[in-house]
């Protein structure tokens, strides 16, 4: 590990969030634990190391140790100090534009969260919609809702380290999207995450679309694993991978899911256990799954396991298309405008799926503890939504256990997480597991893989 | 009182507020005492009947009984009901587009305030930098603050009910002003709230500034009575007076004041009294004095009775200038220029006068019953600003003893106010007023006056 | 006579003439006589005195001989340098704004008409369809065509001297149509010129109307008679008076006429005569005589006349609304409305009257000799609209001998013009001149009037 | 060939030209030989059927036999109908807008170089400063000249048909070509031209440059060959090649040359004739010579050439960089801020360059016959800048016997031309043409080269 450029300057603001009150910036300034100087610096790290791809936060954030930034009030509004930033971040001597917005994003939020959920003695989270009403907040005080705009934002999920020719893939299902006026939405990290975004970006050059919307959701926890790419031009900080995920069924229109890891498989779960949700039946979500044709292993396994445990409904909610760019997005086109014609039927907004039912099993962080592992009821006499964030939850745990710092750390003290639940299904388990160990998919390429659990039944 | 012609209908909204969570239309729809539903209400229809001048807001009340207005959520957000409204607010239908996003504004800030002050069990009133927080917040949630503008918002202050030749005179000092770049805040209503406004337009019509800003501060107790003129296309509604003041002096740059009643007079004492703070000494703040040869004398008794009260420190801090609109442009433009010198040279914010101090005498809402009258400390061995602070509330007890509904019951019930104090300092008092009631200013033109008050040393 | 304050500078350009090349600099800089310095040094004095109202050019030609205007061209594009120009157009120092746009107008049009007809041997004057197309082509140089917008321009004609309370009658008739959304179109100088541009102004303040459109069609014949008003936000420079005269009814979607002199009966007569030609039969075009009260007696001796020599057939193509400017506004909405439905119907254009037809004897140049004007054939066995076209020139005829320089020269050599014609029609003229008279319309208020004209019989 | 997908609809106008005069569109709609229609056609076909590359005009005029475009005049303004137009250019039974756009400044240019030239008496080709004038004449009227612009357009040379690693560098370049701010202006075809603008656009992007300029300069001889990318959003259609090349040096503020065959090298040839004019000496103008590691040879080749033909001073008036990306547009960075420097301080327009000499050689157009081939003037006794013209004229004729429909045409009745001059530039000249053939630059990859020429010394 060697040493980076690093370039120290001070930047003006853009965008609405210019102004602070001499309160929020000794907040911004404080430097001790129930300051905000620590969450600031690390996100503002996140933002400025964008054009670097690499998933190791521990690394960057070793690199940058003497990195620091800070609050300049003056005549014309504030100003932020950089000092010691990734050099890669500037042009000529100047921030990018892009990584400059971001940037002051960051700022935005993480002062609203702070003021509406940490410091506001109101604010319990055990109610579902005081989790959605703050999640509303803040995207609406993100200036996330653009009430005129019929729907037209396309989520797309998928992994971030994918292959090369999946990458390509997603370029042209983005500028298939992009020509027919639709905007991209995502986890704004690169592979699936970048692709569309590219794509969709010379998809409205044709168009002359000039505001064209690329939408960011990210949160602390994973801002610096998946550094938001400059093209970005909305992004939006939520705090915790729950809300983000509320965020991205409520604010987007419709969903497209690429190929990746169990990461992506984990979304899968999320959307359709809300789709299953029976009182969410007569709401139409567009989901496609789609591919080059050398991804058609990895849906055709997914659809197998979700036909056999989830059953014949889950697998009606969603659309496979393998290697047909122009196909999927003339579905998701024909998807949007059924959700258009359903939200104006029921004067429902556009801007906000305010209909949508998502339980407490979906908005409760699930920590992936061992026990927690070995308690998770996995059986098929559960109803298909329930069961469905049981899976999810078991998946995002091992997620944890293969590249999150502290799911690591576990695995290696205590052995892998043990997974106890109906015979058969975790027969169904084992054998999408072990797809993804085939596919390499678990792990970079490369890399041996050493499962971090172990199915018991 | 004759029935006015009115107008159902429904309207969509414009500018920034036009998506609200369902938890947000609730309390707007709250008829309970807790509820919004009765101050939205209230101000709404002081809004829709700008084009009829009258300060008699009970009667206006009356007359619009069966007014109501109600939240419409829609596909595209929000839409307001509109059941009975004055129909002089509609052209062909429509209802004027100015007024229209004043209705907005309402709605925004009662919103904001009620959540942050009224709700939000943090805020306390006891702080002075607590309160000035609150204005900032305000005045910042309702994008009052444009950054990267230089110093350039005249206050326009005097009566709302002058004669014709003075109105005709603050239309021309407007026009100066507005050829010069300068932007207009006033209290909104009629008279010498609205000539500068209308004045100003035209100037700016002539540099093709289309983006003037015509800022209109208000509250709800006084809004009905001075309804904004449409041509107010920034309006901010202000929880009580003394905010309303404070957001005056902070947001303004340099303040002209035309002539008018004991009202006026009480702003005069306010802004020299916070001027004669000896923490404000050094900070610059173009006050001038203007009205056609008419008000000479009105001019010439307010001096001299700050001559001989508040002493030549106080004089020092305006400018008296007779029928002389160019003049008066340029001595505001060149104090304009001299406060950008000194902002920019301090690093204090263009967009908020941050370094004014400002005490809780002048803060602290002042409740003018025969007690607190009488209690007031008049006498020139007080510091000049505090001195100052007691002359304006005896002033704003006369004020409400002439006009407001509670202080004339009051008078009715137990007398004139009775002010005591250095003897000489009362007969100062006495002229004043005394000069006012011959020059027709304690009432309307024509109406006979009867004192509200007793001067005794 | 004194000597005015006068500045010389430096001005950028504004608008969309802001290149040119060496070429057309040499043709602005050649002051031999076919060049086109003098044209344009006398176009821009006028545009540059537009704070000072009087008609009497040769005398603000005289006070500003050393004026002076250069083209300066630059890295970033052309610049003008003013030399001795008119303090009054300078607000601390720099150029009104409005008044900068009216000058590169100026400079665009007269290279635009100086490049087309005067140096282009395919023009010639002899063609009526020439003629429309080269006021199609000059209006569409001049960015005046916006296609998109429907019928909204009413054309408001009247005198430029008239008194104090028929001019605020117009600001109100202004006012209501800009309440209404309507644009202005007038001849730019003041009186009946400037107030109705002024009232629309206000009106679409509080519709925030901000690209309201206040066209000044003008010609350099009378341009430095009636200076456009820096309201004016689009000049354009026609070659004579027929070409304006067209302008205003191909562009226009509707005309106010408000009191003027014998000047504003030779408009209506202009378009009386169009709208009498039977090709035009059927073509809408609201026509509103308007004005206050004091203004009835002058309505009703042009509606006497009319009916007397026209017949019922022309009084039938307008409506005379006495002080009630929110009717005028109403007529002239529901006129506009009614030829947006007819230009859809048919397919006409919005922006431009391609089906008025316009005979010759509306475009050709009347020279008002005694000759001419004594063989004018006046007399009622004419076709209606031929007879409009003859009285038309009479009036131009008079117009020119009351104040027009050569005019003026013609009477006081041969004395008065001589008309002759049909006895009962002569004496109606008569009555109708001597009305004029009485109304102290023929000249400015005060002044003694001596006939230039002589009816026979 | 297969008949292809077709679509007819009719389309609204986009851009500044939106109406047409009566006269106009009869020009336009007239299929005789003096009429525009069959111009305007083939035109509109090239840039409809932008989504295929190829270069065969002849099959695509073919496979649209039953193409037509019709004016519909309408109450908005004009209408296009297209009657079997290519499918591919639509989107869900849309025209993308960017070809839309493009269609309609066809529309633009077509009718005003028609009326300027081909119908103007006045237009002579004799003279320099007229093909200049017209030049100017022509960009001005398409908006191409933003004055306030300070000099940021680089002109992207190259070849249409490159290698897929060479496209990908030119994306490359591109890339921070956008990064830095900097426009980009091509022959708007496939290949080198294609690419720098998608790079420049993700550049803009990560910029936030929403109004980033994307000019393709055409004519209508090489239009259907070279079909506009819809990201071209200024397109240009100058009458002939002589005229757009000097359209490249006198919009563009310098020249970045990707590889590509003889084409290319006439295109250096060109510019460097240019800048060895002697009164040319001065004026800074920087040329860029770039590609991957692959095309390190074709440069220094061509390098090698200028050296041995052209001499040292030429070499010294362009860079080679070979593959560094990030180099190039710090250089070419470099040189723009010199441009603007010596514009500065010259006082020459930054839109424009007017400075710089372009002698008659280079603007006269060359016919390619046999015999002004062989009687070019080769040997380096002439002044190099007349030798850089004739060798231009040599490369061109090549160009032309390679692939012009008339040039192939030719050789194939009358043989090989015949090049001679002085022996030791034939060698060089032979050197070099040999290099071409080997490095596969002369024709289409795989298909063998029969050489057009024969070198006699």
């Amino acid at each position: 590990m060697t040493a980076r450029n690093t370039v120290s300057t001070i930047v003006n603001p853009v965008g609405s969030m210019r102004v602070l009150s001499n309160r929020e910036v000794s907040r911004l300034q404080d430097t001790s634990q129930k300051g905000l100087h620590r969450l600031f610096r690390q996100c503002a790290l996140a933002i400025l190391n964008c054009e670097q791809e690499g998933d190791d936060t521990e690394e960057i954030m070793e690199q940058f140790q003497d990195f620091d930034i800070r609050i300049v009030q003056e005549h014309r509004g504030l100003k932020l100090e950089l000092i010691n930033a990734p050099a890669d971040a500037f042009v000529a001597g100047k921030l990018i534009r892009g990584v400059r917005e971001n940037l002051f994003s960051v700022l935005r939020d993480i002062l609203y969260v702070s003021s509406h959920i940490t410091e506001d003695p109101r604010f319990t989270v055990e109610s579902s919609t005081d989790i959605t009403h703050l999640v509303f907040q803040i995207l609406r005080h993100a200036d996330a809702f653009i009430t005129k705009q019929v729907p037209s934002i396309v989520v797309c999920w998928g992994g971030h380290s994918i292959a090369r020719h999946e990458y390509e893939y997603t370029k042209k299902v983005g500028y298939q999207l992009g020509l027919r006026g639709m905007n991209i939405c995502t986890g704004c990290g690169p592979g699936a995450m970048k692709g569309p975004m590219k794509g969709a970006y010379i998809g409205h050059a044709k168009q002359r679309i000039s505001r064209g919307r690329f939408i960011g959701l990210t949160e602390p926890g994973i801002i610096a694993a998946e550094s938001p790419n400059p093209i970005v031009n909305e992004l939006v900080i939520l705090p915790d991978i729950e809300k983000r995920l509320e965020a991205f069924v409520r604010l987007g229109h419709g969903i497209t899911v690429f190929p990746g890891g169990p990461g992506t498989c984990e979304e899968i779960l999320y959307i359709l256990g809300i789709l299953l949700n029976p009182a969410n039946k007569d709401i139409p979500f567009p989901l496609v799954f789609t591919g080059p044709e050398a991804a058609k292993a990895y849906f055709e396994k997914i659809d197998e396991f979700i036909g056999n445990t989830l059953g014949e409904e889950a697998q009606s909610r969603y659309q496979i298309i393998i290697d047909d760019p122009l196909e999927v997005s003339r579905a998701m086109r024909s998807g949007l405008e059924q959700v258009t014609r359903f939200r104006r039927k029921h004067g429902d907004a556009y801007y906000f799926n305010w209909l949508l039912q998502i339980e407490q099993e979906f908005q409760a962080p699930f920590d992936p503890t061992h026990e927690n592992m070995a308690n998770l009821e996995l059986n098929t006499q559960l109803p298909a939504h329930i069961l469905a964030a049981n899976l999810r939850r078991a998946m995002s745990g091992i997620v944890a256990g293969n590249i999150k710092e502290e799911g690591v750390t576990q695995i290696r003290a205590k052995g892998p997480y043990q997974l106890t639940g109906e015979p058969e299904l975790m027969k169904q388990v084992d054998s999408l597991l072990q797809s993804f160990v085939e596919q390499h998919r678990m792990k970079l390429p490369g890399s041996h893989y050493e499962p971090c659990y172990e199915i018991k039944n």
